[in-house]
C-alpha cells in the first residue's frame, strides 16, 4: 500500500545536480559542496564554512500578495527562474552562502532558451540571476526584502551554454537598507562579465499586500 | 497540392493579439495600433506616427556568436522573452515606435510563470522587459548595440497577471553610446513601477564573435 500522492508529495529541490549539468558546473558544485561539511581529526563531521541553499518553484504555495490576483494565476504561479521543466534548457544554478564572510556564490549554467544577442545570454536573464543571488543574499542577511535598485555594468557577453560564477558580498547595512555588490565572472575568475551594485529594502507582508 | 512545410514556413509574429490577452492589453494595443495607419480626408491610407514592431523567436536562425557554442544549443536556442509556447504564461508584449518623437512604448502583460515575490513579478523579469524595450529602441536609433549599463530603480511591485506600460525615450547619443530612459507605469500612468537609465554601445559582428 502506498500513501496518496498529496501526502507523500515532497517539493523538488532544483539546486541538486541533474543530468543536464556539464563538467564545469559539476566541478564547481563539488568544490563548494565539499566545504559544506568537514571532517575533524577525530573523524567527526561538522558544519563547514559554506552552506548550500535549496531552491523550489515558489516561496509560498498560495501567494499572499496581489490584491487582484485571479485564482488561475495563484494556482499556476511558478518562480520565474524555475519555471522551465526541461533540465538544462534555461536557468541551472545553485547558491552557497558563507555566513562568516557574509558572502554568497552562485554557479550558473545558462541554457539555450536564454538567448538575447545571437549565441549569447540575454541581458535580462543575467539581470535575473543577479537579482536572484543578491536578493537571496540580502534576505539571508536582513530577512524579507524587496529590490529597490539594480545598477548593472555589463562588461562582456556570456556565450549560451556556458557556466559562470556570481559572487555577492555585503557592502553595508543602514536601517532598512542592505547594499550588496555582485560580480559575474568566468569560473576561473579570469574574465569579468558584469559588475553590479544592488540595494534592497526590508519589508513586511503588508508591503506586498498593499503593493507599496 | 500543398507546398512542403519547409517552403511554406512563416515564423510566428508574437506581437499580434492572442486569446490570452486580457481586456486591458487589447485596449492598449488597439489604442496604439489605430495610430499606425491613418486615413486622410480623401479616404487614402497613410503611415501614422506609430509603427508596430514584429517579434520572433530569434534574431537569426543560426547564431554567429559564441565560439564554443555546441550544435545542440545553436539549433535549439530561442529568444529568452519568447521561449514559452503556452500563450499568456510568461511574457506577452508588443512594441510600438514613434520615430518622430524618438519614443518607444511597450504594452506588457505579465504571466503566472514570472513570479518573484509572492503574487508579484520577479525583478529580473521586469529587468528583462526593460532591457528588451530599451535595447530595441537603441537598435532602432543606432543600429546593432549591446547593453552596457542598466540602472533600475524599482518603485512599486507589479502584481502577477497585470498589464503595464513601458515608455522609452532617447536621452542622448555620444559617439558609440546611446543613452535611453525608461519608465514602467500602470496603463493609465497613475502608478510608477520603475524608472531606468540605460546605456548601449554600438557594436559590430566581431564583438559577438570575439566576445569582447
Amino acid at each position: 500500500m502506498t500513501l496518496p500522492s498529496f501526502l507523500s508529495f515532497k517539493p523538488r529541490d532544483f539546486s541538486l545536480p541533474n543530468s543536464s549539468w556539464g563538467s564545469e558546473m559539476m566541478r564547481m558544485y563539488d568544490h563548494y559542496n565539499s566545504q559544506c561539511e568537514v571532517e575533524t581529526e577525530g573523524g567527526e563531521k561538522q558544519e563547514g564554512k559554506w552552506r548550500r541553499l535549496p531552491s523550489y518553484n515558489r516561496l509560498l504555495k498560495y501567494a499572499t500578495g496581489g490584491l487582484y490576483l485571479s485564482k488561475m494565476i495563484q494556482s499556476n504561479a511558478r518562480l520565474f527562474t524555475r519555471h522551465i521543466r526541461d533540465p538544462g534548457a534555461a536557468f541551472e544554478y545553485v547558491l552557497f552562502v558563507n555566513s562568516e564572510e557574509q558572502k554568497c556564490v552562485c554557479i550558473f549554467q545558462a541554457g539555450h532558451l536564454l538567448e538575447g544577442p545571437p549565441g549569447h545570454v540575454h541581458g535580462g536573464a543575467i539581470a535575473t540571476m543577479i537579482d536572484t543571488v543578491t536578493g537571496t543574499h540580502a534576505t539571508v542577511l536582513s530577512g524579507p526584502v524587496m529590490t529597490a535598485n539594480l545598477n548593472i555594468n555589463y562588461r562582456s557577453p556570456i556565450p549560451l551554454g556556458s557556466t559562470v560564477l556570481l559572487e555577492s558580498s555585503l557592502d553595508k547595512k543602514e536601517g532598512r537598507k542592505t547594499f550588496i555588490r555582485c560580480r559575474v565572472t568566468s569560473t576561473d575568475g579570469s574574465k569579468l562579465h558584469s559588475e553590479t551594485s544592488a540595494l534592497f529594502l526590508s519589508i513586511t507582508v503588508s508591503h506586498l499586500l498593499l503593493g507599496v
